[in-house]
């Protein structure tokens, strides 16, 4: 059977609530109080499937590699590429069968592969070559341009015709669960005379999705479609953390810098761009029609759900601020990375690409706070008195992505991130 | 002797005009079609000395570190910080001078160290990690705004206040001699109701100079301008190769990306900031004062004379088009990574900074075609009826750059690129 096939069941009882039935099998680095070296697994239901392990006991072979999994991050298997990538998947899936007894009967084997999550730390999955940021969602464009360039500017000129990008910072980019400081930054507003420095007063997130580039290109080199789509490894969570009254300031002529340049958050599990197949959809109409380097035949968006939970130091429970879905992209991650390769620009094995914020067209479906809140002016009501316009110091903010299939989840887990007061 | 001093002499005979004295001594990394493992030298006159094989033959000691020079970049050598870059300097000194038989009457050592430069292959001396590009010369900006937005808006309302810059792609930053292909990109001129896709047009150099940075900061933490300073580690000639049709269609709202994503050139020798220590000057008076943060006591500009030269396929010689300095800079090198550092953004060892393009008062000492063509309506004469607005295919651009010391100079070499046709 397929790694997808929606039919398949594991040894691992997986509720059909979780994020990662056998169908999902994400990527991530994790380590252990008792084994801090960092090493491979693969989530399971409730469990980490150490890939060092199985590897290491001859349950998994890698083609023309040895010790891929027994390293601090993903780069190393992905470099071997998608040929490699479906056949590892495949002999996971396989070893986790609930008809497999290869490892299933193995008592000790499954005792040191097969590690409780509450156990385990999550690292960051990949060592982050360069991080490029998006801004692909329509609506997103639209919403802000209006804020900051008024009805008629709102979507500028280019938009329609360029995925329009920026390189962001790769040092800052952390796993779920690392705090993020309020940045310092030059504020200036409107009405000041001059700008003053001081921890930026308009926190906000970003909800996106990061993709994970699993192969390189050359210098001078242009990517197909085809080209381009077989580079994908998969995808994460992402949270675009920003600082608007900074951003405001400091971004004309060359765009957001130190605005957002303190920290960029993903999820600790890549989803394999495989495992996302069945949940493929076209995007909206792509009018007027792309420059022919940029068209793409297939569907190259997918269906994912997205949740957005905000939780402030009084709350006992956290608040949904926002519900919206992956598909409404309007530039696929497919032709992001046509685009961004256009030039000639080589493209690195753990390059990671931000999608751009997601929102869709529903007021509930916008991914900032800067959207949700209208630029501060109708700030967000998250029950008991309590109100948000951007965040506040001890606020935490968590992400969660799934498809859902019949029966079963293709989940992305989280990415939280809680905000500490300015140095 | 201090290194620096103008007394000192080596053993091996060094021009007056050359780059390479014994005050000089700067990092790069070197293969030979002999021995093509990479590894680490310094030049010195017309050689290139082993540094690797001088640490195997135990005369060279790093403290805490063994087999720092037998690597592919200056990467793990930097890392040790400036104590140890200030001892190994002064000991390569030591051990090049007149005096001092240690090497000079070692004839086998000798050959084994001693490279002539004719022979030596030069490598990416460093594994960039980001690569930042400011925009910190205030002729430069105005030349351009001017362009760009007429002269009433040239200088942007935040240029005075913050050491403007963006991220660039560390993945097409490559050591001098590397061809650059013409991008292709979307061009969208003001007259055109849609924007096509081919090759581009108003191709470009920028003459920048480049900071190494040597040591690594926090996430989350501030620098200050002795911090900073102490990050780093020297400096490079750097051209960023601009597509300013491609850039003026895509820059607005988020930047450069693909206008500046094909290609960063840099030369192969790192100068460092302590053989540039006698070439200090203080910068222009910065009105208004800067805020508190960017604050500097000491003089952080330094007077690099530079030159650029350009030779197209028909030209027997190089024209020289450009004669600038490096002094000019509003916003100095400690200015910019004490910005870049200021919302907490972790920086790393192998970043690096670009200077932005080094335009001064005077027309001749524009750093950009762009500038130096006023936007190609006013051609340049290269001479034997040959002129340029922009770069054509086959043209080669070479850029220069030293401190003139009484009677030795302190040079960076040059950086070199070459434009092949678009593919």
């Amino acid at each position: 059977m397929h790694p997808n096939d929606p039919k398949l069941r594991s040894f691992i009882a997986v509720d059909p609530s979780s994020d990662f039935p056998i169908q999902n099998l994400p990527y991530g680095v994790f380590f252990t109080p008792e084994q801090p070296d960092l090493r491979v697994g693969v989530a399971i239901g409730d469990f980490v499937l150490d890939l060092a392990v199985l590897e290491a006991a001859g349950l998994l072979r890698i083609d023309g590699a040895a010790n891929v999994f027994a390293k601090p991050s993903l780069n190393a298997f992905m470099a071997l590429g998608p040929k490699v990538w479906t056949k590892t998947r495949a002999r996971i899936s396989e070893l986790l069968r609930h008809d497999n007894p290869e490892l299933r009967d193995n008592a000790d084997l499954c005792k040191r592969a097969l590690v409780p999550q509450n156990f385990a730390d999550m690292h960051m999955p990949i060592a982050v070559q360069g991080f490029t940021d998006f801004y692909s969602s329509k609506e997103h464009a639209t919403n802000v341009g209006i804020m900051f360039r008024g009805k008629d500017n709102a979507l500028m000129p280019n938009w329609l015709s360029i995925p329009i990008g920026y390189n962001g910072r790769a040092s800052t980019v952390v796993v779920s669960g690392t705090p993020i400081r309020r940045p310092r930054g030059q504020l200036k507003p409107p009405t000041a005379d001059a700008p003053t420095f001081g921890p930026c007063k308009r926190l906000d997130f970003e909800l996106e999705m990061g993709v994970v580039i699993g192969q390189a290109s050359a210098m001078g080199e242009m990517l197909t479609e085809q080209q381009a789509e077989k580079m994908i490894f998969g995808f994460t969570l992402l949270n675009d953390w920003s600082a608007r009254d900074i951003q405001a300031w400091e971004y004309v002529p060359l765009g957001p810098f130190q605005a957002k340049a303190f920290g960029t958050s993903i999820s600790p599990w890549i989803v394999t761009r495989e495992a996302l197949e069945p949940f493929r959809v076209k995007g909206p109409v792509q009018n007027p029609a792309p420059l022919p380097y940029l068209q793409q035949k297939g569907a190259q968006n997918y269906d994912v759900q997205l949740a957005v939970d905000l939780k402030t130091e009084t709350m006992k429970e956290a608040a949904g601020i926002c519900r919206t879905n992956f598909k409404y992209m309007y530039w696929s991650s497919v032709q992001q990375l046509v685009h961004h390769a256009s030039s000639g620009c080589a493209m690195n094995v753990g390059d990671l690409l931000g999608s751009g914020t997601i929102s869709g067209p529903e007021k509930t479906q916008r991914g900032s706070m800067l959207e949700l809140s209208w630029g501060g002016t109708e700030p967000l009501d998250l029950g008991n008195g309590v109100q948000r316009s951007f965040l506040e110091d001890g606020d935490s903010l968590t992400m969660r992505g799934w498809c859902q299939g019949d029966g079963y989840r293709i989940g992305f887990g989280e990415v939280e991130g809680t905000i500490l007061p300015s140095v």
